[in-house]
């Protein structure tokens, strides 16, 4: 799967990756309200609305950029609809070519995580059977517990040809008050990222990994640092647009031959009819407004990875 | 909900959660097979085996122990289905009156802790309700994002007197990699440990804070740096039993009110049936023996506590 991610970046030229993460005021007024009065002021009307709107924004955008990262928190707010609408975002993701990568951020203890790998990554076995539960093709996941519970991941990721990001250092403006702290010198996250290289070489594609890691648009300092230090490692960027990273921060987070890294963008597409720049979309344009601003990211990042 | 657990472990005389987290091969076989007689070998059929599984353990425990632990990835790796048993086992285990704690291990940036925060402890809002998704009592959260991933679920647990446990020091063999790191000569999950401090004071109880920590049974000296640096919050202790700690390993996890600590057993409670000591109870017995294994985990820490 990373092999065929890095092949879709290539074709498409467009290291972007769309977070489908519809917080319930990011759909349009009208979508909202119609399926109100489908199913009354329930968590069945939440998720109908996020729904569709995941459903038009796919729609806009699917032929533009290699994958999709839909956030799960954002579904399963509203309990188990939501989670029901998450499962109905992956399936319809994957049918439209699109790798799908699960932001689900899990990790825990050995056979917990393998509990989480199965759901998310794998088959669970249920008589004779195999059967997909969630099915995403990417999830990322925590390193606080170690290597033992990152590891199933791993197992079942090589098992399905599939990968991983994990957490090394967040787009958040707290992220420094653990994943900063010095360990004999040299800040945690540097730590998490030699683990990474470690991982990594246990479950390779061709040029890179299928074990990546995330760090923020946010600090393009640790940003080059971590390229450096974990060379064959897909680094998934949060923290361009809303969050405050811009595309020149982008470029240390690339290597040379232009790849290593995929940028995710969240409000700033899915959302983009409400800002001033795509505001001439109104609201029933939102999806055209997504489009755009896929466009509009992946010129961005174009002029700067030149 | 932190005075109510005092409450409840004083009066049962029981610190003691009960970990729900039905591996299916921990279900009785005539369970899973009448499930999958109903259901086929469908994710349905292990999602339901594992409801009834957890209601038998339920009705044959409820009045011995404060609280439940379900570890929601059991549930996870069944997908949708999977999630509606998780709801049902929350929702089942409120009405018998246990206080119900989440292990979700949940954490992200803000505003995805946010949604997280609400799913869980709080309400969605759609329309002009508020509805409840989940609706735990208390749930597990990792810190690796520091204060700005925290903050969100101490603010929805305020409104709502609920709580939260933050991952300090975990059970498992390789919890150390970063957990135990040195940072300015002390271990990482003592800086973590400082900050559960600080973010308890935001939300306290009578005697304790609503802002609690885990800490693992398999590592004393460590709970009893984590029990001195940390007065004011539960210790939620996983890793008694099938994991290796022993009763005598707990005392130090307890203040000398005899309170400040609640100790998870999952396996050797749920799965006793199958263990040498419970054999007796056979398959049929499997709550009966579950009902047995938390008398003589009551008995073991009573005996060490005094």
């Amino acid at each position: 799967m990373i092999v065929r991610l890095v092949q879709r970046i290539k074709q498409l030229n467009a290291p972007i990756v769309v977070g489908l993460d519809p917080m319930l005021d990011y759909v349009p007024e009208y979508i909202v309200a119609r399926c109100i009065k489908d199913w009354g002021e329930t968590l069945e009307a939440a998720s109908e609305a996020v729904w569709e709107f995941n459903k038009g924004i796919v729609d806009a955008v699917h032929d533009l950029v290699p994958a999709v990262k839909p956030q799960i928190a954002m579904y399963e707010q509203f309990g188990v609809e939501g989670v029901k609408a998450y499962k109905k975002t992956v399936d319809y993701c994957k049918e439209k070519g699109l790798i799908v990568i699960g932001d689900v951020k899990r990790g825990d203890i050995g056979s917990t995580s393998q509990a989480y790998a199965v759901g998310h990554l794998g088959k669970a076995k249920v008589g004779s059977k195999l059967l997909t539960a969630f099915g995403e093709d990417f999830i990322t996941v925590n390193p606080y517990l170690g290597s033992d519970g990152i590891k199933p991941f791993i197992e079942v990721a090589k098992e399905e040809k599939k990968g991983i990001f994990v957490l090394v250092k967040t787009s958040n403006p707290s992220s420094g008050e653990f994943q900063d702290r010095l360990v004999d010198g040299r800040p945690l996250y540097e730590r998490v990222g030699e683990k990474v290289v470690e991982w990594g070489r246990e479950h390779m594609g061709e040029d890179y990994s299928y074990v990546g890691a995330v760090v923020g648009a946010t600090f393009p300092e640790e940003g080059k640092a971590m390229r450096k230090l974990m060379p064959k490692a897909y680094i998934l960027v949060p923290g361009y647009g809303a969050q405050g990273g811009t595309a020149e921060d982008l470029k240390p987070y690339f290597n040379e031959d232009g790849l290593g890294a995929i940028v995710n963008s969240s409000r700033g597409i899915i959302a983009a009819y409400k800002g001033k720049a795509y505001e001439r979309f109104g609201e029933a344009g939102f999806a055209d407004a997504a489009r755009q601003a896929v466009l509009d990211m992946r010129e961005d990042i174009g002029r700067v990875l030149g």
